[in-house]
């Protein structure tokens, strides 16, 4: 049976020594968000994430989800009374707005929160995570109308909400999706289409589900541009907000998957069921993007979720498990042999995965704190800038941590040997979950291409030139100190690594755009190396101040220490590879016609 | 549902262009191998492969194996009928010595078909796979009335083999196996322990089972050097030879696993089972190295095996599915969208699957062929020689082969994009299957740790310099010519990688070998690297030369120059961060205490 604690103290450390978020005490949202009281919430979510959530993870995998022959889908057993007291705990409030019922806490706070629950349990997690994906875009784009109909219980987590966006034939490309939406005259659309790969489709934890459908209105452009969003309840409602009449909308079937088999994945069938509009007609595509973006972030704690979990479970088991002798002597005479733990390929391992998933926390905090400051911060230039870096690491945090986290599962596995390939252990578990998150919201290489084709030209170099300078400083202030300036100094060459890279990518991709295609992936990889080694110059720094004082937690920070410097030393040289794999430019990637494979 | 072909053209191109074999024409076994026999092997087992055993690759996957009250075990609908068939068209026979009943081709050619098995269903494969190292220890370590008892039913496959080593608390560490042998004073024993994870364990497709299994004879010394290896059958036999008495041996349980499920793992129980011991009493694992050896390189196959079934998915999917269109403008304007073979990074994806696979399939076959002129070349110099290379290539081919298995299992499957992450399409299957062979036979730490502790000091490094040797002859003799050069440079600059770290771990690691310990896994995988690499530019001059004559088969040999050129610029530069990830040393890895975890 794996094990699971929070890791409560890394969050806190990121939130109030590496993010320092009292800084920004005087913004909306944060001044609930004290030292005393994050605690108190961080605390109480990682009980309630431990003891409810996560006894339901293997034995959710095991049962999956059951769909009837009335088109109704039983979560596993135990969801619902989980579910139940998710809401009765006010959990999926954190981060909403009051006026609606929320706690309004910072998205830092919330997303440290959300880390813990897919540690508990990936699937059980997707519910309300679709749901917070569904609230974003009507907040962005719902009518006030909407907004007083719909998010009350959607924050409350009464109802739940979801994305319909792939279609068997549209996946990446939704200019191709054929759901149609016509008007009924009063101002509701019937629409219809079957939609695939819908998470928390149906399921019996809320009494009403909130589809985001994307369509097209009748005579709309055959295109992306002809794209709108409509929202579709599962059951309408009465006058007066009680449920009415069930809809048109029904679960055609659902998915046998990998993993994630407690979230029931549907086939979404529309027969002319009743939509509203959200946002304008044709800009659907835009209102999907707000959903996505907030998502991409929270599949990047995906990755770093079920990462965590399985590296955990390595620990510990490295730390039991008895085979062999150390290569300097018997570490436990005592004993019939060592534990795993003392054998240098098996601490190599776990380090890689505690660097990768320490510095991949505060690169997803980091990313959380920056959508705070794009909405909350107290001038508009602070919040231009946050939105500017936000949306430039969106697809390096959804993408490389994704990939981190499925890294991470495997070599958590593989620390398991033949153990780790056998069901009851649970530790395959956490692989086939961790791969969803490498391709749903955006294939990784989706990702990559936003990062190249749009996001890097973004206001004409100006966002990635900010993400340079940032880093800069910091080396800059990491090097005048003993304590970080080998890791400031590594960083230094991983980012000049990086800014080749950029000037490769602006001299030969411009005019040939596969060679933008064809370095994409590669110069996500190295954007993300380089952020997780910024992440850990600032830990560096952060925990060498601490160490500078009297501090008696002198344990914790050394840790960070070397940490830090294991990452500089055995993972940014990555960095170098990645830039010289690219520079091999759209002709070496291209170069075989297609009967050659 | 998924397609296979054997890629028996460029299985042919390795043995009879890149490999050559019919240089050794003169050695035994090869006068059985000319091209136009072993065409006609392939071919015939290609469609075997095809037609009869990868058809139940799915439903196998589905149905697992099932342990009934009385211990018996059934193996997947389809699978005693395919097994059958197999043993009919005498497929278990091909590389086995005449004098027991087998074809007694060069292990090159058996290898090749292996493949193909593994591709079309490698959890069927593992039965004969099993019987197949049983057989190269009763080679090696049976006495001769031994061999003429077991060997011709083995060989024909009316028998099969298994291995017994682990125990629940005994895997890497065979030291601590606990099954007791007590003589029973007619020169047998009476075997008493549980094994687990024995593959094949228990199953209804032979009429009788041989086990190989790990014990201590009483009074032994308690370590790696009191192991012997018995032979305990299912059924013992009448002195005529025929089905006897049930031995005491059966199968405690069947594990769930997260692949495989075709293949029947078994608990097995020995209680006062009949066994006779083989070899020499506490040299049992040597013995068992003997099996081990061979089977490293099996594991190694079916790595590149299960990756080759999912990259050729992947390439049928690329080219079917459309999404999107070519970054230089509409591919197939007359269709709504172009495939995703024409995207950049789906091609990088495409390419990094193909490059890898052909440079492991070359890798894997050379090193069969290795196997070959150890046991068969004319002088001992050359026999020697070939042991040499082919013990300092075994963990590389098992490790690095099986994490490119893996490697290639996951982005075929990212290709599929979410449909890939659905059962019925097949491709999670690949990936699951895939990820047990890093896992077993050795996890691939151990293989790095058999390479680094064992393997490079191997007669004083004149292996590993042998080695470089034969690298840097073709290297200087590739740099001549034109079509060559450019990947001959860069191998030359990946091959001074690979040497400048082998000359870190001589200066770092025979002091401290907890150096040699955190060194292991990169510098193996950087010598996967070199390797692979070395097979291109071999492939790339066998191609270069058909291309300089008049050959009409010009297509297939400019792909493999392109290919060739591809892993050149796109994989070799990670050669130089592995080598700088290693020098980082031990204490990078082990600097943290125990409590930082």
């Amino acid at each position: 049976m794996p094990i699971y604690r929070a890791p409560l103290r890394d969050t806190r450390y990121l939130l109030e020594e590496v993010l320092a978020i009292d800084r920004f005490a005087n913004l909306p949202g944060f001044e609930n968000a004290s030292p005393k009281i994050v605690e108190a919430v961080l605390s109480e979510g990682a009980k309630f994430c431990e003891e409810v959530v996560f006894p339901l993870n293997q034995t959710g995998d095991r049962e999956g989800c059951t769909r009837h022959a009335d088109a109704t889908v039983a979560t596993p057993a135990g969801f619902k009374a989980a579910y139940d007291a998710f809401v009765a705990g006010g959990w999926s409030t954190l981060g909403a707005p009051a006026a609606f019922g929320g706690q309004e806490l910072p998205q830092v706070v919330s997303a440290a929160f959300k880390e813990y629950l897919v540690s508990a349990n990936m699937a059980f997690s997707m519910y309300p995570g679709l749901t917070a994906g569904t609230i974003e875009a009507l907040l962005a784009k719902g009518s006030s109308e909407q907004q007083a109909t719909w998010l009350p219980k959607l924050i409350s987590g009464e109802w739940s909400g979801t994305m319909n966006l792939t279609e068997p034939h549209a996946g990446t490309d939704l200019g191709m999706i054929r759901t149609r939406a016509e008007p009924k005259g009063d101002g509701s659309y019937a629409i219809t289409g079957s939609k695939i790969f819908i998470s928390a489709g149906e399921h019996d934890l809320t009494e009403n589900i909130v589809h985001l459908v994307l369509g097209k209105i009748a005579g709309a452009p055959d295109s992306v541009k002809g794209i709108s969003l409509f929202l579709v309840p599962k059951f309408l409602l009465n006058p007066d907000g009680s449920i009415g009449e069930r809809n048109a909308v029904s679960c055609g079937a659902i998915e046998e998957k990998m993993g994630i088999h407690g979230n029931a994945t549907c086939a979404m069938n529309y027969d002319g069921a009743t939509g509203w509009l959200v946002g304008e007609e044709n800009k659907g595509l835009a209102a999907m993007f707000v959903m996505m973006n907030a998502a991409r972030l929270g599949v990047g704690l995906q990755g770093l979720g079920v990462g965590e979990i399985a590296y955990q479970n390595a620990v510990a088991y490295a730390k039991e498990r008895r085979q062999g002798r150390a290569l300097t002597g018997p570490a436990d005479p005592g004993e019939k042999a060592d534990t795993l733990f003392v054998h240098p390929d098996v601490r190599r391992l776990l380090m890689e995965c505690k660097a990768e998933l320490e510095g991949a926390r505060a690169l997803c905090l980091w990313g959380a704190l920056e959508v705070d400051l794009a909405h909350r911060a107290a001038t508009e230039e602070h919040r231009v800038i946050a939105d500017d870096m936000i949306s430039l690491l969106t697809p390096v945090i959804k993408a490389h941590v994704t990939d981190i986290g499925y890294a991470v599962a495997t070599k958590a596995q593989q620390i398991w040997g033949g153990h780790g390939y056998i069901r009851e252990n649970g530790m395959e578990q956490f692989v086939r979950d961790a791969r969803i998150a490498m391709i749903y919201e955006g294939a990784n290489g989706v990702q990559a291409m936003d990062l190249v084709g749009r996001k890097l030209a973004r206001k004409g170099g100006q966002t990635i030139r900010a993400f340079f300078d940032l880093i800069g400083e910091a080396i800059a202030a990491g090097k005048v100190d003993e304590s970080t300036a080998d890791v400031a100094e590594r960083l230094e060459r991983a980012l000049g690594e990086l800014q080749a890279a950029t000037l490769w990518l602006m001299n030969n991709a411009l005019g040939n755009p596969e060679n933008g295609g064809a370095a994409a992936y590669s110069y996500l990889r190295l954007m993300g190396i380089v952020a997780i080694g910024w992440m850990w110059l600032r830990m560096a720094k952060a925990s060498a101040a601490v160490l500078a004082s009297e501090s008696d937690d002198r344990a914790f920070h050394e840790a960070k220490l070397g940490t830090a410097r294991f990452y500089a030393e055995r993972i940014l040289p990555e960095a170098g590879a990645e830039r010289r794999k690219l520079e091999a430019g759209a002709e070496a990637v291209m170069r075989l016609p297609a009967e050659a494979f």
